[in-house]
């Protein structure tokens, strides 16, 4: 692995897509109680992977459910605890991310951690995203343990998240560079709600890269279906968390989780075949929290109504495509090895004084 | 009604969104045997609205059916036919598009036009889309009649397609200005398999504008959410018709039409609470054509496979946004009344001269 | 058209499904509020259709909205408003149940309605349910009016609800036998929540008619498939409705709307390629109701947990099997006109006679 | 564990559900190619689970894909692979069933068994089902390892298929009663396509036991909500998978699928909130295998059309129906511990003599 240059975060570089301002780390930890844990495995010369995982508060999720929305814009990928997800619209665990053929594996250890913590369960609907690290991690060879989605529970703190590749982002690419995790947060106005969106996502897609609007991918010479042959590199999946503070309802929380598309679209997203895209939505409120009273018997829940989601909408989507941006411009170039053909592959991180030269052309 | 200065379209505004070319005309009828009818209903000082057929061929839609696949991104919408046409994967009927309370009369007259042509029928879905041109037109008014969708119809011709406040864009409006009918179509190359596809919009939604990148509304200082008041013009709906050689499976057209959504993202839309985001996609594929004989007997079909589709989906989303663009810059200024309060309103064409500064600066 | 012998209830047949009783009247108008009126349309030698609205409350249902869940079972339907009542998760006008072919007047009625009543609104997502009564109805002649579907709202009363040939009934067919309207309900004891859950069942479709567990079908000789011909009569379609005074979220009621198809496959459903099979539920709890308020700000509502869903479920599938027996029991012999082939049909109503043979045969 | 008495199939006792004949074996191996395989877990005092393993046919199933739907009839379980299924519209893997807490296990041995057969493999969407079996089995203990997996693989075979208390079977329970696997098929008749269809379930939920429409639960005193008690035992899930040689698409396969909550309605089932009520359909036709080729070209498939889907329908709702009874009729009394509470559980096999007491009683 190699390391070229300082990074920074897409706001850096004058990259401030949307009409929001951010919160205070513009992070999905912005949003009151989220903690996010990383663990990042740059192992030999060929295992590049990780795992992240984002709780929705400190107490035990499996007690204290909050309400939770899918949305499958392309479902080529291995969501485990989907269809459970959407029919109770709640989340009991919290969300695991990692590469595609590690699902099996951070199952079984999201339902030990569970089991742990909870001596009278014994169902458990462990939520696991995945996107296909492949290209510069051996993935075949499984290098992601229980032991090391433990780890990354253990790990989770609210405040600053580390970005680019770490976790389940340190072996993805995007758009043909160097991928991986990247967070940002949109703050309301007091006249919308004053609530708070923050977004996570793990991006391993492709497509023809777009920053802000400026087509950034051309303009560097390289893109999706450049070469018109049929395969490129915009397959891999996109999992998109999305975390809010405001009281909505199941049905309200999987049409915020719609609107990840709309930010992954600004981004150039190809929406391939092979890409799995998927977006989970969730409210920490305590006027919509599940706790076992309110599983038990009739209760008064706090709800924000349709007519007044729109706003919500447009900072989720802002909030998604930023995420993106700091995915890209946090992560650092990565050597690793092939899943398929063994080869050795580097993802390189996109050259921040390129893209600085192409900003600059574009008015930035 | 008023109309300023000449219009023109996107492309000849130096506006090409996206890596693939379009067609000859660069309208959805690049599509072989794909028909487009406009009743443009322009009446008294109130009555803006009117219905836009698409016909997918030349034969009774009844006996030859196309397969179809349904995209519902936001389905606040009263669009007629979602649920056979999702069931069985196919369309009976053309689609027909007009005003949010014509659609009951529209649902009529496709009856109509149906039984007349198919003596045995006795069940028939019509496909009916809609958006609210409530804003300009006196809907409550009613002016759309049975004999206007039938007009539609009749005048469906392949080749060049009028744009703007032309059939069901009459008097609809987008990201504030005057929106309308926009079309566009992409060639994938021959090595992706020299499929067509175009796409026709009924453009009445709003967000933030964007232009093949280009922050035209935020730099013509019009915008969704500008004022941090909750309620803006951002809802509205589009309908989305989606048309393609390729011979494609219901599954296929429905994940083309879910890419629609990535075009409209694109322009800067909100996707707002209020706004009805809808995309429908059928084949002209005679290998894909659901006649009598294969409807009754085992049949031997066409099939473009999932591994191949990703092209197909670039275009499709490329096609859509521009298509929005067209509809934007072909409309021009109509004066009308506002449907809810009876008062004067006019839908300003956007200044092409003040577009074509911001697209200066922004280096087209 | 002619009628034999007295008809009764199902219950009256000893037949009683279920482990729940019924309310007072046996009817979906056991849920406190709820309203049904009928137009029934026998004319000529042909007609034999007619119009049944349900209305959730006494009040302006587009001002005083009501969760509401869809569950399309089997989409081969023209049911209108499907879209939105799934999005929004609310009911905003009158259910209307009519045949086939006269959705489009339905809509255009309902819209009527709703803005006469409402002075601001230019939104209206007029929900319509149907089935083909083309067996016995003209079908292609249309019969119904906007008029007879206002008449039919304007029927609208609580209370005792006719059932058999009336209505959206009037010319339809079960299981080979003249079917029609039908109406159960179930109160559930104070433990399990004391709530009322109501059905009513436009009954149109076939398969092996079974009652209350009885092989009625095969004891007299008639069922789908009898001859192993591809074509019988196990198509039409079937609109199911059902009330509850529990305060269930939409995704809840949606739920609930799905346990419809296992009290129509305890009939014997077919389930067929062309039966279109939608069950819609309604909340009518005031913990629920969305008015201009909630509609408008925060807010604060009643919810009753998934945990406790379960006796609801059982008590909608008893409720809609029993329904569906009351609406052959009540139902009386018809003779109308096949839309189709123009020929003169008769539906015979199931012979209660026999009918009592073969229940005593089974020890009823 | 003890067993008692001879156990027997349904079809053995007179109990014959629906109108078609079964197959050869009157098991989902009917459908030439498929194959079952069972891992039995009777271990210690507390182990009783299992894994049953269903091979679409012999090849390697992520090469040769065949065409697949779902039906999530109610959404609460772990079934792992449902989005990419139903995205694709294919399996890529057999389906594994075991008991709720081992799905991690089962995917992580399903990916090692189809990279062990596939040299070029990097992603694989394990296809595992569960039910949950914590009445009988100390399911916290986590008995099924993925060595069990991969030998449940390995024994699938052809034929003869065992049911009761077997695999994914050995410690659910249904309806009161010991529960089990259960399987059973159709045969068309040739004026129908002539075509199998076979189904095996894993059976561990509850409701009012009816068999063939015979108030079994009742007449032996045993059925949900019994005591108006809140919780009973209708929780614990069911999988049902359906195999057909009918070259249907995915979907058609989605729609028969679906039926089978048909089958599952008929013995009584309450579709209770805790039970994860799933579908997955198949179809083994050559004409619409997935195989390299057709995936990676524009290919010519087999198509049944829409229109004759009916009696395949019918027959999959009889075949679920009939592997219920099967599962009933077939398990014996199995004592466990519960894996809640670790306190000794029994769960009684239906007593074969008092149900054909009951048998006789209603005329079999």
């Amino acid at each position: 692995m190699t390391s070229e240059g300082a990074r920074c975060r897409a706001r850096d570089l004058g990259l401030a897509p949307g009409i929001f301002r951010p919160g205070v780390h513009n992070t999905i930890t912005d949003v009151a109680g989220v903690a996010i844990g990383h663990v990042t495995l740059v192992e030999g010369d060929a295992t590049r992977t990780g795992v992240t995982a984002i709780l929705p508060h400190a107490d035990n999720p499996f007690v204290e459910r909050v309400p939770a929305g899918l949305a499958v814009i392309n479902g080529f990928g291995k969501l485990a605890g989907a269809t459970q997800l959407a029919e109770l619209g709640e989340l009991e665990t919290p969300i695991v991310l990692t590469n595609t053929l590690a699902v099996g594996r951070a199952v079984e250890a999201l339902v030990d951690w569970t089991l742990a913590r909870t001596p009278d369960a014994v169902s458990v609907n462990a939520v696991v995203g995945e996107t296909n690290d492949g290209r510069l991690n051996d993935i075949r060879n499984r290098g992601v343990t229980r032991d090391h989605v433990l780890a990354a529970l253990d790990a989770a703190a609210p405040g600053p998240v580390a970005e680019g590749c770490v976790g389940a982002g340190t072996g993805t690419m995007a758009f043909g560079w160097k991928g991986g995790i990247g967070t940002s947060s949109r703050l309301l106005p007091e006249a919308l709600g004053a609530w708070t969106i923050g977004a996570l996502v793990q991006a391993n897609y492709g497509g023809v890269l777009t920053m802000d609007g400026i087509p950034v991918g051309r303009e560097l010479g390289k893109w999706y279906l450049k070469e018109h042959t049929d395969r490129g590199d915009a397959d891999g999946s996109v999992m998109v968390v999305i975390a809010t503070d405001a009281p909505l309802s199941d049905r309200n929380l999987t049409r915020l989780a719609t609107r990840a598309m709309a930010g992954l679209a600004r981004t150039g997203a190809a929406f391939s075949d092979g890409s799995g895209d998927y977006a989970i939505a969730f409210s920490t409120h305590p006027g919509v929290r599940r706790d076992p009273e309110r599983r038990a018997h009739q209760a008064i829940i706090a709800d924000w109504p349709n007519d007044r989601m729109s706003p919500l909408f447009v900072a989720a989507a802002e909030a998604v495509e930023e995420a993106v941006l700091n995915a890209l411009t946090m992560a650092t170039t990565i050597i690793g090895r092939d899943g398929r053909t063994g080869r050795r592959a580097t993802g390189h991180a996109i050259d921040l004084d390129a893209l600085r030269a192409v900003l600059k052309r574009y008015g930035r």
